[in-house]
């Protein structure tokens, strides 16, 4: 095995990571120094230091990512509209490139030799960590263990964490697989991986309560919105980062946003899962409404296919790209007049829209009404069915001429 | 004015339809043969014979289309996952073209020389009923009264139907502009054409209660499909229009698939409308669910795109097109291992999955689990990821090699 | 018929608009301003000012319109890559825009109360005019007198132009009808409005010479390109007026660019037409090719179908739209690295590449080569193919299960 | 190393695969059954059974492919019209799996525990190879040498054949890197490796002559298409085989069809080549041509888009996937009407279209003519501007009140 100096780890304090440590140590030679990256995945990050520190690394980075991944991750990618097969709202996808960067950055400010991850090797995170890192460095070695090593099972881990003596609350209580931020929580394993089992929301929940527990009172709430990104809730203006803590409060409690699904991954399997995501889903469905006021026909009806694509480049990691960047300008362009105020009903699982507003609104009630109007002259129907019915009164004509011909 | 012996008309029993029969008369000096293509609109079908006769036509045709409607036209629909701009279940649009095609086969039997419908010139439906004509009958003269005549207002439309003796309870109390048929019922008009207003779906609501009034308790019901049709539910086979009337009971019941939306109307302004699709929303979850398990990726995805031109094309009044025809082939031949059951669970707007198998799945529990297996190595995903991110390599290379030089 | 004080005509000093001028004096009663647009339309610009006074014209504007069309409108076209049904490289397309928006400036400035083209009722030039028109005047009258006079051939046009005295060459010979700018010439009508009439070159070419009469020697030329613009011609900079001249003499003697196609209306119907676009041409070929060094694949395969949407916008008049802007903003950002030098050979009909070079170049001669290399591990691909095929693979093993069930 | 009992091979007769067959003897202690397909690489097919058995092969198979690569695979994407990039007609990628599921065939046939090919580690064929052997049998084994042996370099090939005693020319002289079928010529590597060397033509060139010495004088052919399938030449009846031979001929003569690239592999880089496709060339030119007839806009439009994704799947190999297939189906639908004959000129380098008719042809005269006519109101089109105008002037509107606010 190659020797390295120094190795810049993407480090949770979970066992996985943990175990890492000294696997590292032992087999490279080399010091670890770990980093987190606060995407807000909270209570799971005290301790930490103390915890890194112990288990055999020589340094602990724990970034404060929170801000950068709402502005520069999560709105974006809202204005995109992007939803993976319909339903996956892309938590995990977008905050890996955003850790993986940052990576980077401290490994080259550190004089790191290589990066490591706990990533499964079954899994789409590998692929987004390893594609951030290659972005931005190259010619880095990546190190993912569980794609070398010999360890095949969680008693093995804890065998090896137990003879390398990591500090760690030992169970062999097996538990879902989490991925948690500030956009949202992700369930994999155990039970689930049976699509025909319902899932158990009682045990599963965490960010939000069941749809049954969920308050029988609706609750309302207006968002404002400024060029497609939010801005204020309930009429106060307030920064992405605490916006999103209040919506995802309000949604969880009245079970907004909670989605089971069978997703396709980009390592070419199925995978199940089920999602919290209670706040991201009042603001795609907000922003969604808004834009039906002010986007024109034309460029809503595209974008619905740009956001197909943007959905898949996110999930595939390619955060870094090109193509992101070109789609992203396109939906930029198309967010400058989604401003407007929404106000939306909170109930049991449900957001309803309960009226909106916009200075851009291109919806006209005088156009609109079926009442008498001055400006749209009902006589250029005519004309307009006429042509744009043209090519199948060619069609039918052509059709009718073979038939005659055939007889 | 053009002189027309025989026309046929699209004929409901409402204040407009029943106007236009005199006012043909009047104007065409002609016979009037009214045409009512039940689609599954109900209560509004009785007593139509006699009101018709009484109001002046020579003769009525109550067609029942409602099994034609669900088989050809809404499974169709549903196995392509069409929905128009992200919301609505294209309930108007594919009845018309259905209704239209109906006329013509009418007309032509009666040796009628023109075909008349009651649809403003403001809307989509004249476009749909028209193209539908044009279709089958290219050169068949349409009558559009609504875009020629001078009545302007209701007032004007009860004046006139009073002076000519209109059999129909006169009501000048205004009502939300409605369009019921098996699949769907819409509400436009009033309060609803101001975005702002919240709908008052107490008042609104007719084939659902409301998300409040919906039991406490959830209702658990299994979907059978086969190709991508629904043909059973809850192990019970029944025909479409069977199945689709019970579907509208229990998602009515649990106040299921009520929309507000703002949408882009094919003649260039935007509308807004309250829908109501109880049924309809239960079947494309279950049927999209389903495909989660049945279909690939690539094929998923591609379809995810030709679900919004069919969609497009619906909506436009284009189903007697080639093109419609082509996707629905495209579609056709996903649908294939489209089988299985999907059970859902039904509580206060909710349509939760709660569980699903197909013969046909491609998910594989060996390949997605986290724990150890014998069918995937992953050390394949190193090569993957070297090759998939090898164009990200290239470009960050291309890069630092254009800002060494720039030094 | 409603009255105006002063009407502005786009006016091109042809028998058709000189004809309109009396007649709109004639019909409103009104002060006639011609306006040209020099479009690069060369010979038929001389004498028009004195014709256009005489025909009874109260004021000519000739505005020089011909960087700006390069620059605002081709050279976006050619960035994005836009052929109309793979053929057609949309020069009547995106002049059309540009003069009517000149127009409403022009009548804004003058205040006139109405606008008037020539453009027939069956054509897609109206549209692009009236398009311009209303989304810079939206409640401009838009007067289309081949919409709504009595004239109806060649011979009442004639006659009502010798009853008013129109100062203009009698001819009673027909000709091809013609559209002719710095980016194309178009030529429709006559023998080719039956598709199975091969055009007789030698009569119908004027911007280019007949592939037969093209040198036996070929020409090799340069471009340079900055940022997808073209910016020098055999490394001398020039702007891009000169360079399209230059193109248009060198593709012109060359035979290039000479396109025969039946092509969809916007209207409604089929057309055929002879267009010839010698320096379009080269420019679209050169760009095309740089593209291949500059672009990844996944931002050249999106490109491919952003070109198609962006050609059906231009070709459809909505050059003033929302989501023209937005696909240009896309293209735009794909164009940073579409830098570079590009030899190409002309001869007889042919664009052939004869070698380039980007300093933003993604291809390497390292990865590529076929030898031994540093930089590429083959045994990646094992990897890389089994992930990829995944998909390929569990679908075959469904298949087979169910095959040996049903066994 | 894994033991085989029997292993079939892709077998060429070349150098690479000669190698192959001790090279598999020596690893794998197996017996090696060489297996050419025949899809129409001509002169290289002869002697190859002496040379495999002499080289140590059991047995040979030589299998003539070239009716079904014609009718099964050539000629489905001539209707899809998927070209690659916008210049390549994809000869090799639609042979691969062609050959690959035969290769399965012959090894299930023979019990064979593995499959072996000769493609490199770092090109598009091993995929396409593996993936339909993945298709046709998801469990068999599969042997890439050159992603595993040691085998580095031209040299080291050479003296690992002169030690196995391996019965081929040995020549030191290297050559283009060379895919030849019935379709297509492909030429890699050399000089091409660098994209700014003009490719040497006279060198280069087999199937076709250069333009330079292309005759003067043009050639005219007639091609006659049934459903979207080249059915006659001149009139005469001809399968595909034969007329693709035949074209293949005129077109070579004529030099239709070089093509010079910089393409986007699969596996991440770009590479360069020079095709030649002459007969096929001249088929996708008639054969779009025709459509231009025959299909509608819309039709023709979303085509364009399903043709890039054709061309995608075709060139990365995913002929056999449900994507692939669903598209086909798409296709066939649009070829019922893709009837008519097309007149062509060949000359120097020009496929140049002549003429055509077809009995579906949507083109009609009497819309499109300048002059009068009885079928097509042009009053019609004032109605049709201002309704597909209308959001134009909806969102001009809203811009002209956003503007008056702010002053």
């Amino acid at each position: 095995m190659k020797k390295y100096n120094k190795v810049v780890l993407a480090y949770s304090g979970g066992l996985d990571t943990s175990v890492i440590i000294p696997w590292l140590k032992e087999n490279y030679g080399c010091e670890v120094i770990a980093v987190v990256g606060n995407v807000g995945q909270k209570s799971e990050l005290e301790g930490l230091e103390e915890k890194a520190l112990k288990t055999g690394a020589s340094k602990i980075y724990i970034e404060d990512l929170t801000e950068e991944f709402v502005n520069d991750y999560i709105f974006p990618t809202i204005q995109a509209g992007a939803i993976y097969e319909g339903k996956y709202l892309l938590g995990t996808s977008f905050a890996r490139p955003l850790i993986g960067k940052r990576m980077v950055e401290i490994a080259k400010k550190e004089g790191a030799d290589a990066i490591c991850h706990g990533c499964t090797g079954k899994g789409n995170d590998q692929v987004r960590f390893e594609l951030a890192i290659k972005a931005f460095a190259p010619e880095m070695p990546i190190i993912a263990p569980w794609r070398i090593w010999d360890i095949k099972s969680r008693e093995e881990e804890i065998a090896y964490a137990l003879e390398k003596k990591v500090p760690i609350k030992i169970s062999y209580e097996t538990n879902y697989s989490k991925d948690m931020n500030l956009w949202h929580l992700s369930h994999e394993g155990l039970d689930l991986e049976d699509p025909n089992n319902e899932p158990n929301y009682e045990k599963i929940l965490e960010l939000s309560t069941t749809l049954e527990k969920a308050p029988d009172k609706a609750t309302y709430i207006t968002l404002s919105f400024e060029k497609g990104i939010p801005v204020a809730l309930n009429g106060v203006k307030m920064d992405g980062v605490k916006l999103l803590e209040e919506l995802n409060k309000l949604g969880g409690e009245n079970a907004i946003g909670i989605t089971d699904m069978v997703e396709n991954r980009l390592v070419g399997m199925k995978s199940r899962g089920v999602y919290e995501t209670p706040g991201g889903t009042i603001l795609y469905k907000a922003h969604k409404d808004l834009e039906e006021l002010c986007l024109d026909k034309e460029t809503a009806h595209y974008k619905e296919q740009v956001a197909l694509k943007f959905a898949d480049i996110v999930y595939n990691g390619l955060w870094f790209t090109s193509l992101r960047e070109a789609l992203h300008s396109f939906v930029l362009k198309t967010q400058e007049t989604v401003t407007g105020e929404v106000k939306l009903k909170l109930y049991k699982g449900n957001v309803v829209n309960a009226g909106m507003t916009s200075p851009y609104s291109l919806y006209s009630e005088e156009y609109a009404t079926f009442g008498e109007d001055a400006v749209y002259d009902q006589k250029d129907s005519a004309g307009f069915v006429n042509l744009f019915g043209l090519p199948i009164v060619v069609h039918a004509k052509m059709n009718a001429k073979i038939k005659s011909e055939e007889k």
